[in-house]
This record gives structure tokens, sequence and C-alpha cells, in this order.
């Protein structure tokens, strides 16, 4: 069993810390916020007084910080020159790609093995353990951290060399949010022209229109059991969620130059979306802005 | 067996004449191109004079033609008056909602069984007999339309009552044009960033982000067996047919005020990809001009 | 002083065929409103039985129809078989090109002198006989046409040969849209991030970024004297309105190809705005959606 | 006259630096590249070792740096800590509104006056000494500034407190590119039409679709004397410098959640065109893509 630093006990980092701690770890951790330290404390984890306290002496970091900026502050300021040789770190937080990349080269340049590793699934995957983590990092490294991982999710993946989990996972959720929106717009269009959708489902469910969004998580109530439109578009995945992905992947696009056109406008979509009041609905519910209703 | 009058022996229509002959059917054609004419009586056909002609004493009519206009002259001209009490009327052509369902009316006025039968599967899915109809229609005249489509093709579903066939090819292909190119987009901000695209594919075709645009036709090759991309783009369904449905779809969401934002962006994008010389092309290969190569 | 047949008096064309008797013209009108005839009546005019009525033995025919199917059934079924030789003929509908070259070939085959000439200025221009008139025909026909569209307008330009009134007046109105947005989301972003409008204004209507969308008709209220938005986005020019222009420029961009992605999205942006119940709000009233608060 | 450190002497910086020389201020300039340090020289300025060098002891300091971390770092580690008491501070680069902003808090907080001004006009401006200035500040500190900015511009004007002359240049060129863009879409489709563009021009120069993307540098030839389509779209304003800026704008779209469609689908268009390899084009240049040319 390993001792952990565990920077950042938010919604998400807080039940990750504690499965941790359910696998036999000794967690000590540190937050901005006194009332979750407090809720690692009574799991059985211990509160650090700083970032760098939180880092003194472990075998392991793990952090899940809110954007690429924290990240950059944290590792500069408090990690790299504070944990002891032979530490492996492990960001879970969800960051753009460059500073992913950056922070890891400066971290290889010290002499630590480092990998990104953010997650989907959500805070009821983070309290169940059920987390999906997209690697990017050496194989040592991956294969350093995987058990940990292991104990915080379900699926873990390597997608490749340091930044690229967060590649992937900029990647995937620019396809999803694509893809809802573009059902969404059939959906209601088949509503005003008075196609039944359960007959559009049927029919595009085993087609070439067959999403995930679609047969998993269907924005129209009734037709998948999944899915988040069958109560209330209660979340699952929020608006405000996937507006921060899209916002991440718009700038990797900017920085690469990649051609994004239906990314550049899924994005303004959930801006809307989330700026008429609806961030913490599930990301689905724009379904009732395409329709007007919203 | 039935006799049946076939108006309309393209590319696609005469291949599903041959298909009826094969099934043993007696069938009469008319083609402004005598050539098609011939390619029909060599497989057994017979020829008619005219579009009346080649409906006159039929059992069943079926029509494949270029688009909504063609379809309201050829029934108000030539069919609706000419042919017998209780013949089946069937139209295959892929045409806009709102002439279908004109079309339909004046049909059922005039006391006919009709469906609108519009097809996906090329005219590889022609020749083979493997299309997809989806069919607009009564229960009755789905009914009685069903086996002669079973004769063309493999799967035969019933989308609603008239026009909805049609509703339902647009809503789908609406959707696969826009799956397609957000994943033209992902895959080549993948590229770009340096994420192996074997790993995005890996990762996103078992996540949220899959689509059948992806795990049946993804456009980088190598990935899924049937896509079109690994055999250079040969079509498959070319990005000519994805601009004309597009256009259909963008007409039917401006009639009933429909909101696609997506849709209407990748309308643009097919133009401009059809427009740069790549009409024959199929339609997935728009991830090069996503790629900045075509 | 002439014999005038005028066909459509709705909104627009009543207080135009008022104009054209105020100015010594004898005119018969039709329209399918019995109420809209008698407010002609009122004003001097006489009353014909049916289209074809209005035009018998009439030296002009003005039409002023809602689409393009209306003008080509009206042509062809009331106005090119009946009226005599030598008859000028003047449509002013606002129509797609293509159904004015088709209506237009039609009658000069039938040896008629026809122009397009759709307006801009709306009602009240309507009214006071302000109207801009963009006129497509050949020299001869513009210059027989010009005095009776003086009688009605204040600005009567030739565009070119049949269709080119039309084509001006949605290449005109397509760019009006796009300006119009484009400021509305600089002006909207300018409140956000704490720059004075007012400022903004004073910079750009003397800079690279002006447009008559801004000098003329600012969306933000007290910037300029003219704008609809100084007497609460009363019309002036309604959304419903653009929203027509915007669908027969989309129109005319996919005949003949055009790519216009800005004005596609336009199109989708006041169609959002028009369904959200806002079709008789002056057009400028978008930055109201555009802000979120609409 | 004063005493003045200038850092930056790229093809911007070093005509303005030579511009306040040669109103008889005593100029010290730092840059990475060494010839164009030499280029300094060579007007009469003096070279410094290094960016706290070349501030220590002026009155007055102007930067002018590629993007907001530059400006960050070099204020960080060289200006703020080294500059005497009194020290006004200039900066011109283009930068991000919330960089300007954090900067010019830090002076404020260390007692300096600071202003934002951002330059448009070229490097045919920055020679001839007719640049525009958008200025954020302080009232006194843009009175302090004002006559040093009118040693290298023609109009300088005060755009509100810090970050506002950031603001202002991104609203105005974000208003600039969509206003050019629908032009061109216009403009390209009157070709397709068969519409003649000098008579869409003659119309719409003088109607509701007016801009000063039309009037003062349209993108067809022949039909503005200032135009850069008047010879071969050398610049002007390089197709890569809008596109920096509509990044900026982007960037500050996301930051106070507006709402910028039109903005959003521009930065795709020119972001295209560049990587087409049209970056040092002039931005008006677009038309060809637009076309289907370039």
């Amino acid at each position: 069993m390993a001792t952990i630093g565990f920077i950042g006990l938010g919604n998400m980092g807080l039940p990750m810390a504690i499965n941790l701690i359910k696998a036999g770890h000794e967690v000590r951790g540190f937050d901005l916020s006194a009332e979750q330290v407090k809720g690692l404390e009574a799991a059985g984890g211990s509160a650090a007084k700083s970032a760098a306290d939180c880092v003194d002496s472990v075998e392991i970091v793990v952090t899940m910080l809110p954007a690429g900026p924290h990240v950059r502050s944290v590792y500069g300021e408090s990690i790299l020159g504070t944990v002891a040789d032979g530490t492996l770190l492990i960001d879970c937080s969800t960051i753009d790609v460059a500073s992913a990349r950056d922070v890891a080269a400066d971290a290889e340049k010290a002499g630590f093995d480092m990998v990104d590793a953010p997650v989907s699934g959500g805070t009821t995957g983070a309290e169940a353990g059920t987390l999906t983590f997209m690697v990017g990092g050496s194989e040592t490294a991956f294969g350093r951290a995987k058990p940990f991982l292991e104990a915080m999710g379900k699926t873990i993946v390597l997608a490749g060399g340091s930044g690229n989990g967060q590649a992937a996972k900029i990647c995937n959720n620019m396809m999803l949010a694509i893809n809802m929106i573009g059902q969404c717009e059939a959906f209601a269009m088949a509503e005003k022209l008075g196609l039944d959708t359960a007959k559009l489902f049927a029919i595009s469910s085993k087609s070439s229109g067959q999403s995930w969004a679609m047969t998993t998580y269907c924005p129209v109530p009734g037709l998948t059991d999944t899915a988040a439109s069958n109560r209330d578009f209660k979340p699952g995945f929020t608006a405000a969620m996937m507006l921060k992905d899209l916002g991440l992947s718009q700038g990797a696009a900017e920085q690469v130059h990649a051609l994004t056109p239906l990314g550049a406008e899924a994005m303004q979509l959930f801006r809307d979306y989330v700026d008429r009041g609806n961030g913490e609905i599930d990301f689905s519910g724009i379904i009732n802005m395409i329709r007007g209703d919203a």
C-alpha cells in the first residue's frame, strides 16, 4: 500500500480520494475548502496544511484541479521542487493539452514519471469508482499509475505520450457534442414534420444515422433506458461541463490550426444554452433550445 | 406475378427494375435515355413509348425520378389520369416532403393506394437487391407494396403516413452528415495534436463519441473494414448525393421552421467540397477538406 | 395617363396602387381579400372580378404577390394569355430569382416587355411613395416602367437583365443581415467586457468596422437618430421580412452553388429569433437574442 | 524631449521607435533580434543589453510585443521592479483583454500610470506615422501618453479604462471580418447569378448593405480606389493579422460568455484561408476562397 498526496478535493476529487483510501492507501489531502478536507478526514484520510505539505514524503501525487493555470502553478510552486525522488505524479484534471505537455516536460526534466489522466463518468462515476481514465504518458509511467487509477475507475486506456489523455478526451467529447446537437436537430425537425420520433429512432438506431448519443442517450424520453431525458435531464454530464470541454477543444484547435466549423458552432450553442440558465442541466437537454423551448 | 410500369431507369432505377424482372414480374419501362431502356430490354423487360404508355393497364407503378418537380409533373400529367382503378403507386424517388405529400394527397383523392419509398444503399445496393426502403403511407398501401420492395431491397420499414419515408430519410442523412463531419474534425485535430488516430478510434469507438460514421465508415483508412476510406474514397455514397439530401433537409427545415444550425453548416461544407470537384468522391472524403488537403 | 391592372392589394400593394391613382392613373385592382379591394375603391380605383378581368384591356399590369409560385401561376393562368399586345408587365413581388427569370422568359417569348422590380422601404415607404425599386429587365422595358415606378418610389435603379432586380435585393439584404448580426455580437460583447458602447460607436463609426447597419441603424438605442432601437424596435423592417429574404438568398445560393456560410448562419439566427415570437419586431431587435435576453 | 525605453523592435515596433526619434526623443531600444536593434542605432537610437537595462532610468516605456504572455513576463520580470518612480508605461501590443487588465492593475498597484494602446494601420501606417491608437487607461495616463502617441500616429482615441483599448480593437475588427466575409459571399453569389458586381456596388454602396469593407475596401477590384483588391491583394492588413485578432475576440467572448456565432464562423474561415497558404495575403483576398478559387 502507498502513501498518496491528493490535491483538489472537489466534487470529483473527494470521492476519488476516498476510493483510494478504501483500496487501502494512506491519503493526505489538501483543498482550499476546509469543509472538503473534513470530508476526507471523516473517511480516514489526513489533512495537509498546504499543497507543499500535502506532497512532502509521499510516494504518489494525485491532482484534480479546475484548469491549466492551476496545474501549472501547483506543480511549479509546490510539487516539482518538493517531492521526493521517484515520486509518481498523476494529474487527473481536465486541462488544455499545452499545459499538460508543458508540466509533463518539466516533470520529466526533473526526473519524475508523470501521466495526465483526465476522467469521464461524472460524480456518479467518481463515487462508484467506475470512471474512465484517458491517460497520456510513457509506458513506464502508465504501468506504475494503472493500479491506482483502477482503484478509482473501471476503464483505463493509454492514449499515447504526454498530453494525449487530454487530447483524446477533448476529441471524444467534441464528437459527442456534435453528434448530440445533430441528433437534437433531426429529432426536433421530425416532430415538426409529423414524423413519430419513435419511428425515426427505430430506423436510425439501426442505420447510418446511429450514434452513442442516440442509442445510449437519446434526448427524446422513453426511447433509451439510460438517457438523462428519462429523468427530466437530471445530469449525468452537465451542459456546463460540456461547455468547458468544448472550450478546451477550441483552444487546442486554435493552437494547432485544426479546422472545426461544427465544433465551433457547437460551442456557441452550448454557451447560449448555459447562459440561458441551464448550466446544471444534463447536456442532452439542449434539445429544448433547439426546439425553441429553452 | 404482376405487371409493373417503371418510370425512371437511371443508375438506380435500372438495376431496381431488373431485380423486379428477376423476381418474376413483367416490367414495362420508360426513360428519356434510349440506352437505359435498351438495358431493360436486354434483361427481359419491354419498352414503353411514353410515361403514359408505360403505366397504361399495369397493376403497379414504380417511379424513380430526380426531384420533386419531376414527380409532380409525371404524376399529374401521365399517371393519375391514366392508370386503371386499383393500381398501386410506389414512388422511390428521393424528393422534398411537401411534394411527396401533395402527390400522395392527389393520388388518395383519385382513389389510389400510394407510398413514398425513398431508398438508401446506392447503386451497389440497387444491383445486389439490398436497398433499405423508408416508406410513408397507409398500413394498407404499405402491406401491398412490401412484397415488391422486398424484391429490390433487404430492409423495408414503415415510417408513418405519406411523406414520412422522405422525412425519415432526410432526418437520418442529416445526422449522418453531421456525425461524419464532426468525426472528421476530431480525427484531423487528433493528427495535428500528435494523438494516434488508431488510439482515438480504440477509445471513442467504445465510448460516448461513437457513431455509425465511425465504427462502420471511419474516414481514416485501416480502422474499419467497410469504410470507403480503405478504397481511396471510391463511393459508396457520393458527396453529391449527400449534398442533395442536405438540400432537401434544409428545405424541409425552412418549411416547418426547424432550427438546424449544424445541418445548415454541414450543407455549406458539402457544397464547398462538391464544388471543389469532389462530387463523385465518397462523402467521407470530406476529411481531406477538413485537413486542408482538398 | 394610363390604365393599370394591379393584382395583389396587401399591406404593400394597396398603398402602392393608391399612389398610382394619385399620380392620375386609372387603376383596376384585384385581391382575394374583399376588404383590401374596398380600400382601393375608396381611393378612386375600380374592382375586378378576377385576375384575368383585372388585366383585360389595360396598358400596364403591376403584380405584388407573396412568393414565386403565386407569380408563376397568376402569369401563367391569368396574364400572359389575356393581356393585349404591347401591355407592359411589372412584377414588384419579392420572389426567387429562378421564378422571376422563368416568368420573364415566358413574357418575352409572348412578345411583352417585362421587369422584375422588388422594393425596399416597407409599408411606410409604400404609403409615402419613397420606396426603392431594384429593377431587372431590358433597357427598353426599364425605360417604359420607370415613370410608373417613380409614382410609387423615390429611387429607381436598373440592376441588369431579368431577375437581377431580385438578385440585387437578396444580395443587399444578405449583407445587411450579416452586418447587423456581426454588429450585435460586437456591441453585446463590448457590454460584457465593460467597454462603453457609445465609445465603441464613436470609434468604429469612423473606422474599418463601420456599416450602414451601424451608422444609420444602430441596435443600441441613443446612438443614431434613425434607428428602430430608439423606438423600442417598432419596425421598420420586420424580422419576418428579413427571414423571408434570407430564405430567398439561401435558395439562390443553393441553385448556383454559391458558398454562404455566414448567410446560412444568419438565416438560422433569424429563424430562431422569429420563432421565439419576434416576427413583427424590427430585425435589429435580434441584438436582444444575441445578448441572451430574447 | 523625453528619454524613452522601447522594447520590441519588430516590423511595427522599429518604425514606431524611429518616429519617436524623429520627433526629438532619445530612444533606447531592446529586441531579441540584433539586426532590428542595429536598425534603431542607424536611425539615431541606442541599444540596451536587456529589457531591464532598456527601461532603467527612462521617463517613458513603450512595449510592442507579440502576445499576452510576453507582456506579462516582460512587465513582471523587467519593468515594474526596475523603472523609476513616475515612469509612464505605454503598451502598444495587441493582446488579450485579460492580460492587459492584469498588467495594468499590477502597474497601478505599483504606483505607475499605464495605458494599453493597440494600433491599427499596419507597417505602412507605422512608417508614415499615421497609425490609429485605441487607448485604455485613466484620463491622466491618457493625457500624459497622448503627445507621444501623436508622434507615431494620426488618430488617438480613448476607449475607456484599462483593457478597453484592446476591447475596442477586437470588437471593431470582429465586425470588419464579418462585414468583409458577408460582402464576399454576396459579391461572389452575384457573379454566379449573373448580376454585374459593379451594379451591385452601385446599389448597395448607397443602400442598407453598405459598409466600410465595401465602400473603402471592396474585394472586387476596380470599384474602390483604396482597396487591396486593386493591387492583387498585396496587404494592407494580412489575413494572418486578422486571424490573430479574431482569436483574441473569441478568447474574450469565451471569458465573458458573449455569443458570437458569426465571429466564431469568421475565425474558422480565416483559419482555413490562412492554412491554405494565404497568411501574408490581404485579408480581403478571402473572396477567392468564397468563390472556390483559393
